[in-house]
C-alpha cells in the first residue's frame, strides 16, 4: 500500500498538513492523479470530483496559513458510495434509471460533516444497483475488481467504497449497508469496515434500499480512522426521521481503554455452517488473542435470514415501485427479478417476517445479557471468482450471491452494530471477522477491534 | 337507568360497599339475577361467570367485615368483551372456530389488575368475530341490539360491552379499539368510551386482530369510573411486549383541575363531510361549552382510512392465517372475505400504508403543537337499523360497516388517545363526539370530559 500518501492513515496525513510536513494541495493532487491513473482498471470511482477537490485543499492550506483551527480529518481525501448525495452531481445509486436526474443540491449529512472537519471529497464510488447485491457486478457502470486479485469479485453492494480503501486510491470511504454491504466487501478486500447501530448515523441525502435495515457505514485502514469518523457522524439529525436522539457518545477518547472484563462469545450453529474451514479459522484466530472459547447460539438465525430478505426485497420494491412500473427494461437484471418478487409478495410474508424480527431482536437481547461481544464470519469464503454464480462452500454448491451475506444478514437484521475486522494470512486472500455487539456500543467495539490492531492480526 | 344498583356509577358503588349501605353479595347477586333475566333479549353475554362471581364477592364481605383494606373497585360487577382471557373459560373472540378451546390458564392482565382492586367479573360479552367490524352481527353468537332501540345496531366491535353498559346491566366494560370498536359503540349506546395511547394499557391475555393497532378500552358511565379504571390497568406489563415503559401518571387525582388555557379546535375539512346534520350538531354544541369556534385541518384524513383498513386487513389476515386456510367455512361470512382480501394483497400496499402512516404521525403531532384537544364527531349518525347493507348519510348512500368508521379509524390510525363522550337531546337517540389529544395526554381528555359531565350535556 504505498499510495502517494505513504500509506499513511486519515488521522496521520491531517497531522502531517497540520505540522507542515504537506499540504492539503499536495495530497489530494496526488490522489486525484492516482485516481485518475489507476481507475480505468479498478472501476472504483464513477465520478472524480477534480475541480470540488483541488478548490477546497487551496481553502485548507490558506485556512492553515492563515493560522485557523482545522479540523480533524483537515485535508483527508474520501469518497462515497455514489448513493450519497454531492451537491452539482447526480445520485446515481447506481442504477441507469438515475442517470437522467438533475444533479442533487445539497450534499448528503454524512458528507457535509466529514466536509465540515476537513475532509476533501474525491469522488463517487461504483456500486451494486440501488445497493441490491454483494458483488458490485453493475451491468451500467461495470465490475468492481478485488484489489487483491482482479479477476475475483471486491463485494459488494458498497464494492468500490471498499476497493478504493483496499487499494490505496483514498484513506476513508462511506458506504450503506442493508444486509451486509458495508461489511462483506470489506472482509473480502481486506479493509475495516463498520456498520454502527441503525438509526444511529443519519441516512439524510442518501438513496435508500430497504428503510428498515439501511444505515450508513464506514470503510477505513486503522481503527482510530473508524473512531474518528464514528464520532464526526453521529448525533442527531433532524432532517432524517429515522435518526435516533441518541445523546453522542464520543469513541476516540475510549479507544484505548483495553477490554477487561468483556465477556466475548463465538457464534456457533448456523454460524458454524456453510463456511469453508478458513473462514471458522479465522474466528478461532480473533477468539485466541481475545482468549476466549466460549460458544453462544443464536437460535433461528436461518429464519432471520429469510425474513430480512422478505423485508428487503418487499421495501426495496416499494422505494422504486414507480420505476419498476415504467422503466424495468432499465434496470439491472440481477436486482430486476428480486424487486419483481418484492413487488408482488403477499403482505402476510412481509408481516411475519417482521414479527418473527421482534422476536429475534428479543433472543438477541437476552444474549447480550451474557456477553458483551459475539464472534462471527463476515462472509463464508475469500471473495468468489467474479461473474460466477455458483460456488463450492464446505463441499455443497449454493449461488455465490444469496450467500456471502449467510452471516451478515442475520445481524443487520435487528439493527446491532457490527464491526468486520480484516484478517490475513489465514488464507491466499483477505478474510472478515464480524466483531458485534449490543446497540450503541460501537465505542466497544472499536476498543476491540484496537487490542486486534495491536496484536497485528490485521497486517496485511 | 334503574338497575338494582340504582343506577349508582363503580365508585359510588364501591363506596356504598365499604360503608356497608349494601354488600358485595347483594350487588353481585342482583346484577347477575338481571343480567339472566335480561340477557335473551339484550343478547349482551356470551358467559355469565355467576359462580366465581358468587364466590369473590363472598371472599369481598368476609374482607370487609374483618376490616382489611379494600380496593376502589371494591364488589364493583364489571365484564370484558370476549376477547379476553378469563382463567377457566374459553376466550372465543367471537368466533365459532374457538369454541373448541381449551379454557384460558388465567386471566387478562386488564382483568386481574381489576380483579385485585375488587372488582367481581360477571361474564363475558359478545362482539364481531375477531373484533373486525362495527356492528355486532355475529353469525355464530348473534345479534347484540342497540338498548335505546332493539331494531338499531348497538356498534361494534365492542358493542355488547356498551350496550351492558348503557343498559345498566354492569357499570364497567372493557373492550378493544383498533379502528373504532370502542367509540363507535359507546356513541351509538350513549356511554363514555377511552381508548388511551397505542400501548399505554397492557393487551396481554387478549386476542388481537391488528399489532399495530388494537389498544383495550373502557366503557363506563361517569367520567370519574374512567378515570379509576385508567389508573388502574396503566403502568408497564412485561408480558405484554407492546405495553409501553411510559411511567404511570394517575389521572384521577387531576380530575378537576379544569380546563383553563387548553387549546381546542374542531377538525374540518373530512370531519365536517359524509356526516349527518346531528353528528356535526352534536360537535358544535361540544364546542359551544368550550367556548371555540377554532377549527383544524387534519390533512389526508381519507389516505389514512384507507391505510388503517390496509393495515388490519393484513396484520388481522397474519393473525388468522392457519385458520383462514383450514376452516374459512367456519368464519363469519362478515369477516372473511376482508381476512382473505389480506391474506393476498401485496406487501407494497401494506408497506407503503405504513410509510404514509409516519407522515400522517408527523402531521399530527404538528397540530398538537397549535392545539391541545381536536373535536371530531365518533360517528356520521346515530345507531342505523340492524341487519342494514346501506345507509343514506347526507344525501349519499353508502355501506354501513365501512362507513361507521370513518371519524374514527384516522384518529386510531396513529395511536392517539381518544374519548367518545356521549350526548343526548341532539337526535332522537345518543351520539358521540370524540375528543383527541397528544399521546399519554388521557388526563387531559378526562379533565375536559369531567367539564363536560357537569355542564349535564351528557345527560341522559
Amino acid at each position: 500500500m504505498d499510495g502517494d500518501w505513504k500509506g499513511l492513515d486519515a488521522v496521520a496525513i491531517a497531522q502531517a498538513i497540520r505540522h507542515h510536513q504537506t499540504t492539503a494541495t499536495e495530497i489530494v493532487q496526488a490522489t486525484l492523479d492516482r485516481i485518475e491513473q489507476e481507475n480505468p482498471s479498478r472501476n472504483c470511482f464513477t465520478t472524480i470530483t477534480r475541480q470540488s477537490a483541488q478548490t477546497e485543499a487551496q481553502a485548507i492550506d490558506r485556512h492553515i496559513e492563515q493560522g485557523n483551527p482545522l479540523g480533524i480529518l483537515t485535508g483527508v481525501p474520501f469518497a462515497a458510495k455514489n448513493l450519497f448525495d454531492i451537491a452539482g452531481i447526480t445520485t446515481l445509486a447506481g442504477a441507469k434509471i438515475n442517470a437522467d436526474n438533475p444533479p442533487a443540491k445539497k450534499d448528503a449529512t454524512a458528507i457535509a460533516r466529514l466536509k465540515q472537519a476537513g475532509g476533501v471529497l474525491v469522488g463517487a464510488l461504483n456500486m451494486d444497483e440501488y445497493a441490491y447485491g454483494f458483488v458490485t457486478e453493475n451491468s451500467h457502470y461495470g465490475v468492481t475488481p478485488n484489489p487483491h486479485d482482479p479477476s475475483r469479485t471486491a463485494g459488494g453492494s458498497s464494492g468500490a467504497s471498499a476497493a478504493a480503501v483496499a487499494s490505496g486510491l483514498t484513506p476513508l470511504a462511506l458506504g450503506s449497508d442493508t444486509n451486509g454491504s458495508v461489511r462483506v466487501p470489506a472482509a473480502l478486500c481486506g479493509v475495516y469496515g463498520l456498520k454502527p447501530t441503525y438509526g444511529r448515523l443519519s441516512r439524510a441525502g442518501t438513496v435508500l434500499l430497504s428503510d428498515s435495515l439501511d444505515q450508513i457505514g464506514i470503510f477505513a485502514r486503522s481503527v482510530r480512522d473508524l473512531a474518528t469518523v464514528m464520532d464526526l457522524l453521529q448525533g442527531e439529525d433532524i432532517t432524517d426521521p429515522v435518526s435516533t436522539r441518541h445523546p453522542p457518545e464520543p469513541c476516540l477518547p475510549q479507544l484505548n481503554l483495553g477490554i477487561q472484563d468483556v465477556r466475548v462469545a463465538i457464534a456457533d450453529g448456523y454460524f458454524a455452517q456453510g463456511a469453508e474451514p478458513e473462514a471458522l479459522r479465522a474466528v478461532e484466530k480473533i477468539a485466541d488473542i481475545l482468549n476466549t472459547s466460549k460458544r453462544v447460539t443464536i437460535p433461528e438465525s436461518d429464519r432471520a435470514k429469510a425474513a430480512a430478505y422478505l423485508i428487503t426485497a418487499t421495501e426495496g420494491a416499494s422505494q422504486h415501485l414507480a420505476a419498476l412500473k415504467s422503466r424495468p427494461q432499465d434496470f439491472d437484471p440481477a436486482t430486476r427479478d428480486r424487486f419483481f418478487a418484492g413487488a408482488l409478495m403477499p403482505s402476510q410474508w412481509y408481516h411475519q417476517a417482521q414479527k418473527f424480527r421482534s422476536w429475534y431482536r428479543q433472543q438477541l437481547r437476552r444474549l447480550f445479557q451474557q456477553f458483551d461481544i459475539i464472534l462471527a464470519p463476515t462472509t463464508p469464503c475469500v471473495a468468489p471468482k467474479s461473474g460466477e454464480k455458483t460456488i463450492t462452500i464446505a463441499g455443497e454448491t449454493v449461488e455465490v450471491r444469496p450467500h456471502l451475506g449467510r452471516f451478515t444478514q442475520p445481524i443487520s437484521f435487528v439493527g446491532l452494530p457490527v464491526l468486520s475486522v480484516p484478517i490475513y494470512g489465514i488464507a491466499n486472500l483477505p478474510l472478515g471477522v464480524q466483531i458485534i455487539t449490543s446497540p450503541y456500543n460501537e465505542a466497544l467495539l472499536l476498543r476491540l477491534a484496537k487490542v486486534l490492531e495491536k496484536e497485528g492480526v490485521i497486517n496485511q
